[in-house]
This record gives C-alpha cells, sequence and structure tokens, in this order.
C-alpha cells in the first residue's frame, strides 16, 4: 500500500481545483479513500451552503482514488460517470467525503460514496453517490 | 420574462462557487439556461483537464436555473440528484453548459445538461446529465 | 408494523407484473423490504441470464415498499427517477432484491437496493441501485 | 446495415423477456433503434398503469441495440448501468421506446433513451433513459 499511498498522494497535489477548494487527503486503504474538506463561503451556493458541484468533486475524487487502489497497477482510473443524491442541504463546518469500491472488474469499477457534514461532534450524511469508473491502460 | 432573468442573475451573484469558478450567466430563456466558463489551471485534475467536479457544478448551475424558468413564482429550486456521463476529456479553451427543462411538474422539474468544450470554432460535447430538482414552497 | 404489512402485500398482489414475474415478498421490516424471484427462462436476455429490466424491475419494487415503511399514512409512493449498476450477469437459481431507506423526508425518500444472485448456498450482488422515491398525498 | 438489421431481429427473438412482455422491434437504423410494446393488464403496477419495470426492460434494450449498430463486428454489448426518471404515469394503449446512440468509444457507448405513450393520435414521453454500455469483445 506505501506505493500506493505516494502515487494517489502525488496526483492528489496535482488536482489544480482540490488545492483551489482547500481538500485534503484523509486516508487511503485498499478500496476506501477519505477526503476532508474545510467549509469556505468562496464555495457556496446562493443560500451560503457548500454548492452541490463542491460535494460532487470532492466524493468523485474519493471515488476515484478508492478505484484506483484496487486498479492493475499499470493502469490509470477516469470517471466513466456518476449519480448522486443530495439528502439534505451541505450545512457544516467541515466536510467528509468517502468513496468505497463495491466491484472491480478488468475494465469497470462501481463505487459508492457519500459526504458527511460536521460540526463539532455531530455528523449528518448529506449526500450519495454511485459511481462508474474506467481503468485506462497506458 | 424580465423579472425572471433579474432574479436569476441575482442569484448567480449570490453563488461563491461560480465566482470563484469564473463562470459567468450567457443566456436565459423559458425552460433553458446557458453558462460559461474558462478554461483555468486552478480547476483541474491531474492531467491538466478541467476537473469533473467542475464541469458538473456549471451545468449543475445551468440545470437548476432552467428548472428555476418554468417554478411558480413563489417557489425556490434545490437539485434532489443528477447523473452525468463524462463522454471524452474536459480539454478546451472555454466551456459552454446548456440546462434544458424536459418536464415539469408542481413538485419536480426533470431537466437534461450538457457541456460543450470549445476551441477556437470547434465544439465538442464532454458531458450529459440528467437531473431532478425540487420546488421548494417558501 | 402489521398495518404496514397487510398493505405492502394487498399492493404487492396487485401488481401484475410482479405475478407474471413470478416474484414474492419475503420480508417487510422498517425501512427494509426484501423480493424473491426464482430463474425462468421466460425473463431472460439473449445470453440466456436474467434480464437486466427484471432484475431492475424487482429491486425498484423493494425499494418504493422500503419508502412506503417509512410514509406517512396518508401518502402512497411512486418512483421518481433511479440508477442501477449491473456488476456481474444475473445468473443464478434465485435471487433477491433488498431495498433500504437511506433518508426519508417529507416529499422524498432516497433508497439503496441490491439484488443477489443465489446458487446452492453461495450468494453473489450482480446489481446495486439508488433511488428517488415521491411521497403523494391523497 | 442488412446485416446488423438480422443480427439485432435474432438477438431479439432470443429474448425471453422481449417476447414475454410482447415486446416488438419497430425500427433500426445506424445509432437509433425502436421497440413497441402494447399495453397488458400482465405488466402493471399497483394502480393498473404500465409497470415502471417494463417501461425500463423496453428502453434498456433500445440503447443496447442502439449501442450495438455502433459496435465493431467483432463485439457484443452490455449495459453496464442506466438512470431514468419518470415523468408521468405510463398510461396508453401502446408504448415507444427510442434509445440513440450520444456518443461511441472503443470500450463504451452512451445512449439516451425515451418511452412515449401513445393512445390514439396522442403521444407522451413518460420516461428519459441515460445508459452506459459496454463492449465487449469475444
Amino acid at each position: 500500500m506505501n506505493h500506493m499511498h505516494e502515487r494517489i498522494a502525488a496526483s492528489f497535489r496535482s488536482q489544480g481545483l482540490m488545492v483551489t477548494l482547500g481538500a485534503n487527503l484523509i486516508s487511503i486503504a485498499d478500496g476506501e479513500v477519505q477526503i476532508g474538506l474545510p467549509f469556505s463561503a468562496l464555495l457556496t451556493q446562493q443560500h451560503g451552503y457548500m454548492h452541490a458541484g463542491v460535494i460532487t468533486s470532492v466524493v468523485d475524487s474519493a471515488c476515484g482514488y478508492a478505484a484506483l487502489t484496487k486498479a492493475p497497477p499499470n493502469a490509470e482510473v477516469v470517471t466513466a460517470e456518476f449519480k448522486i443524491n443530495f439528502l439534505r442541504p451541505a450545512i457544516g463546518e467541515r466536510f467528509l467525503a468517502v468513496g468505497r469500491v463495491q466491484n472491480s472488474g478488468k475494465l469497470l469499477t462501481v463505487c459508492t460514496g457519500e459526504v458527511q457534514a460536521l460540526s463539532g461532534a455531530a455528523s449528518k450524511v448529506v449526500a450519495i453517490m454511485q459511481a462508474t469508473i474506467v481503468n485506462v491502460y497506458r
């Protein structure tokens, strides 16, 4: 997992968007990746909550990197598509996106993801995702 | 449509994320809204293309505002969920997101959206979306 | 739960399709419903496996009834939309569809579902669903 | 297209479910396939309308065959996933499912689909789909 950890950390740092959002890699395990995101007024929708697109961006990345932990060494991953439900307004001090591999094949990996809004010790799931990621062989 | 135009423009300006992304409202018609987005290295994924989450954010907003053009005057709109397919890498000088209402009921509006990547005179669809938006009555 | 059990059982029997498919209600709990389905050559796709549409039909019903267990007494439920991933061919002697409520609001309920293929003592998940169900008040 | 027509017609006939549903192939064009379905009380949900799963089955098949018209000769197609919105109750004398290719690559084809309910000369779109189909090379 060490090499994988470095590979994902380097890829994460090279994503301009993750830097712009202020997102950070929390944990990398076999088949599960967690990404954290503090609230920022620069990332809001019209009511001052975190924008659905921001919530989506971090959980999409968490799913993609979770898929990468299951991909062959000579493969990169690309998101083919995803679907996301927003369960409640994204109100919180910070957010935790979790991506989990549900099934990985030679070509396609299917992940589920969720985003929790955290305020103090309280935690609420604000969104759930189902995503299809493709292995691209170099 | 004049009042609607002002309402959407004001809402758009109050979205911190749209400002941060550098997105701009291109057009508002009954049931169709277009949003433009120039390429920025601050919004990329690890290969230097526009991040799927950014592409998603602008077309989600286009769909939401398209839904708003069909909503009753006393309703606001919230995205319940969407699904998006990424057809090719988001490579372009700028991007155009188009949201279109397919059906609007009292409670739910269903939209389709697409994002075109533009380079010079060339245009390619890089993503298509299908979204469900809820009318929230105040 | 007794009244709920009768209400769901009566609704299930009145679904022509569930009878035609040979599906049967396995269990009803608060927020979770299970539906069984034996393999049938009348329900196959071109390779002789169960058709994706059949797999989808039973897990859609399981999600809808799971949502009903959380709905107010004066509400019926209608599926607004769902997304389903097919993880492997639907090969099995029988199938078990499980629908689970992830969040229920006044208007919308979000469920996840899965379908397991069963052969002897072996079980494999062949599909996962994420669905949005609407409460319709009479 | 002649060989393609025969290939799709033979595949369609070998789908037990399409026979059970009473569905019939209406047209096959490059990138677009249409499937018809008469109303049947054997295929209903609890209010007597066509079941969402049946509507889904026919438009899933239409999308799959549309994808096949764009696939290489040595490839078969399998549905990886789809998302479908139900716009209104599926009430009609008969139904027309249309699947259209939006983009086809070496591995993945993205289709959109719709189902129209037909009664006399009237036609209403009751569902729209967005689907990802995989080319499987033998």
